[in-house]
C-alpha cells in the first residue's frame, strides 16, 4: 500500500518548479490576477479540457501544447475568460504564450495558457504582456501559494495541495492548485487545475494516469450544473526528483496514479466546499446500480436538483425530492424496492416511507457535511458525486457578476 | 381563421360542467385544498402524465381512467402529493375516486384523481372522504374559480382561462385551470392542469388534439428543471354544447385544436409567470436550427442554466452565459457564426462580440418580460421555451417547504 504524505507548497512543492504572481490590472480590487508556473527542465505534459463546444481561445492553444507532449510553463489570468472573442481572442492567447516563451527562451508551443472570468470580453493583452515580462524573471520556489491566489475568481479561499509519494527507488512529489467556484459541472475537466510533479513519467502514461484520476474527482462534482468554456486540467511532470522513472504500467505507475488521484480528489472537494454561496458539502452516494454509469447519472441528477439543494440548505429532510430527481434521471429504477438515507437517518426502506426522528434529522442536516444515500437494490455498482447546497449567496454572487 | 373569444369561468365555463372546493384540513392556513370538477353528461377524456419513473398513486389511477376513454369527474387535493406512499397510497387514491363515484352514482374508473404537495406523506384519507361527501352535492356552475384556488401550493395566484371557439355549426367553450409553481420542467405534462369543454369530440381525436397542444405549451416551459412525480393534464369533453360533433380531421377539429392550444399556452405562461420566486418572464427563442428538436434542446439548456437565470434576475447583460449554455446542450453548433440578442440589443453577431449600450441593455433587462434570441445560422427550424429568473424568493420558498 502506497503511503502518501501531504506537504506544503502546492505547485512549487515538486523539485524544479517555480512560480510567481502579481496584480496586472484585470481584477478591480488589486488582488493578484496573473500567474506563471515554470519548470526548470522540459516536462512531459497531459491535459483534459472542457467538452463544451464553445471553447475559449486559451483552451485551443493549450490543446496544441498537450498534443506536442512537452511543456515548460503555464501562464494563467483571472478576471477575463478570453472566450467567444473571435480571431482576436486567439491572437491574444498566442501573444500570452509567445511573450512568456521569449522570456524563458522556449517555444510558444511549450507554454500552456489559461484564462478565467467573464465570457465575451477581450483580454487587456498589452498590460498582460508587460506584466509577463516582469513575472518571468521573478519565478521562485515559494510562488505556488501566490499562483493559487492569482487564479481565484469568486473563490473565497485559494485551493492548493501537494503529496509526497514513495516509489520503488526515491520519492516524488505531486502538487496542484485549482479555482472554482461557479459554472462547475465538468464534463472531462473543471475550471482551472494545474498539477506539477517531479516524477519522470512518459507522456502517454501521464495522460493515462490523469484520465483515471479525473473521473472520480473533477468529473464527479457539480456546483450548479453549468460546464464552462474554459475548463482545463493540466499536469506537467519534469523528472527533477531523480526517483525511478516510470516507463510502463509498473507498481511505480500505480503509486503515481494513486498520488495523482489523491491530489485531484482533494482539489475537487475543495472546489465544492467553496462552491458559490455553499454552506454545506453534500455527498450523494448511489449504490445497488446495474452499471456505474447508471449510478453516476442518478447521483448527478440528484446533485443538480435545485429542490434537493435548497432543502439541504434549509436542513429540511425532504427526501421525496431525492426520489423525484432519481425518477427523472433517465435510468430504469424500481421505486418499490428502493432505500433512501439522509445522513444516518432512514427515510425510505423497500419503497415504504419510514417514521423518522425529525429532531435528529434536523440536527444532522445542519452539519457542514451531509450524506444522501440511495440504494437502488438492482445490482452491485455505485457512484459518489459531490455537490453543495444552494443558498441566497449563490443568487447574490451571480445576479451581478459581470457589472 | 378561427376567432377565439376569452370568457370567464375557467373549467365551469363550458356547458354541463360544475365544480366545488373547500378546506378539508391538509393545508395549514385554512385555504381551500380539495376540489371536484363534475360533468353532468359522460365526457370523452384524454390525458398526459409525468414521464418521471416515480409516478404518484393518483397518476396510476387516472391513467386507467384515461384508458377507459370516458370520465365524469376529477377530484384533486393540494398539500400532499400521495407519491412514494407504497400500496397504502394506491388504496388511498382509489378511495378518493370511489367515494366521489358513489356520490355521483358512476364508476370509480370514470373519476380521475390528482394530488399535489409534499412527496412521501400519506393522505389524511378519512378527512378527504368525509369532505368529498360534502363537496359532491355542492358542485355548481360558478365553482371553477374556487377549484383553481384549491389546487394551489406555492402558487401566488389561481390560474384559470376559458375561450369560446366557433365551429361550422354552433360554438363550443374550452376552459382550464392549472397550478405550478416549482418542480416545473414537464416531460409530457406539468403539475396539474384540468381542461373541460362542451365540444362533442371522439376520444382518439381528443387525445390527438391534446398531444398537439401540450408540446408548444407545457412541454416548452421550465421553472427549475425538476419534473414532478404528479404531473397531470386531463381534458374532458362532454358534448353539452350541441355544436357540431367532431368525428374526423375536419376544419372543426383544427378549430378545436387551435382553441385547446390557446388554453394550454395561456395556462403554461401563467405557470411560468408565477414560478417560485419569479420576478420576470423570460422567452428563449432559438432560431436557425437544423431540427426543431435541436432548437428545443438548446433553448431548454439555456432556460435551465442557473447562471443565465440569476443574471436575468440581476438585469446583468451577461450574454456569455447564454453562449456557454448553448455550447453544452449536446447539439452541434458553430460559435463563429452565431448571433445573440438580449431583448432588442445585439450582443454577438457572426461570433463577434458587439459594443452595446449598457444603459439600454440594463433598462430592457429590468422589464417584466425579457427575450433571449439565439440564431444558430445552420437551418430553418426554431423553438421557444418559457422560463423565469432565479431569485432569493426561490431559495426562501424551497429551503423549508416541507416543515
Amino acid at each position: 500500500m502506497t503511503e502518501l504524505t501531504e506537504v506544503q507548497g502546492g505547485v512549487t512543492a515538486p523539485a524544479g518548479f517555480l512560480a510567481s504572481a502579481l496584480h496586472c490590472g484585470i481584477k478591480k480590487a488589486g488582488d493578484p490576477d496573473l500567474a506563471i508556473i515554470y519548470s526548470e527542465k522540459p516536462a512531459t505534459v497531459a491535459g483534459v479540457f472542457t467538452m463544451n463546444l464553445v471553447k475559449a481561445a486559451p483552451v485551443l492553444h493549450s490543446q496544441k501544447v498537450v498534443e506536442g507532449g512537452v511543456a515548460r510553463a503555464i501562464v494563467a489570468n483571472s478576471g477575463c475568460a478570453n472566450a467567444v472573442t473571435g480571431e482576436q481572442g486567439k491572437l491574444d492567447a498566442e501573444t500570452m504564450a509567445r511573450t512568456a516563451a521569449t522570456c524563458f527562451g522556449v517555444s510558444p508551443y511549450e507554454v500552456a495558457v489559461a484564462s478565467t472570468g467573464t465570457i465575451g470580453q477581450r483580454l487587456p493583452i498589452d498590460r498582460i504582456a508587460g506584466a509577463i515580462k516582469k513575472l518571468a524573471p521573478a519565478v521562485n520556489r515559494h510562488g505556488g501559494e501566490q499562483a493559487a491566489r492569482a487564479i481565484m475568481t469568486t473563490d473565497t479561499l485559494p485551493k492548493s495541495v501537494a503529496v509526497r509519494v514513495p516509489l520503488s527507488r526515491g520519492k516524488i512529489v505531486i502538487g496542484g492548485i485549482a479555482k472554482g467556484a461557479g459554472m462547475i459541472c465538468p464534463d472531462l475537466a473543471t475550471m482551472l487545475v494545474f498539477i506539477t510533479t517531479d516524477a519522470s513519467i512518459e507522456t502517454q502514461l501521464l495522460s493515462r494516469a490523469l484520465n483515471a484520476a479525473v473521473q472520480p474527482s473533477f468529473n464527479s462534482i457539480t456546483v450548479d450544473g453549468d460546464s464552462s468554456t474554459n475548463d482545463t486540467v493540466i499536469v506537467m511532470a519534469n523528472g527533477a526528483s531523480n526517483a525511478a522513472p516510470i516507463n510502463d504500467l509498473s507498481e511505480d505507475y500505480f503509486a503515481f496514479q494513486f498520488g495523482l488521484q489523491h491530489v485531484c480528489a482533494r482539489l475537487a472537494e475543495m472546489l465544492v466546499r467553496d462552491g458559490e454561496g455553499a454552506t454545506k458539502l453534500v455527498r450523494i452516494h448511489v449504490v445497488g446500480a446495474v452499471e456505474k454509469a447508471d449510478a453516476q447519472k442518478i447521483a448527478k441528477t440528484i446533485a443538480n436538483s435545485l429542490l434537493v439543494k435548497t432543502a439541504i440548505f434549509g436542513a429540511d429532510a425532504n427526501w421525496g425530492r431525492v426520489m423525484a430527481a432519481a425518477g427523472r434521471a433517465g435510468v430504469e429504477i424500481n421505486p418499490d424496492i428502493m432505500d433512501i438515507h439522509l445522513s444516518a437517518v432512514a427515510m425510505l426502506k423497500a419503497g415504504t416511507p419510514q417514521n423518522f426522528d425529525e429532531a435528529l434529522a434536523k440536527k444532522l442536516l445542519t452539519q457542514k457535511e451531509v450524506d444522501i444515500t440511495v440504494d437502488l437494490h438492482m445490482g452491485n455498482d455505485s457512484a459518489t458525486v459531490l455537490t453543495c447546497d444552494l443558498s441566497y449567496g449563490y443568487i447574490k454572487i451571480n445576479a451581478s457578476y459581470r457589472t
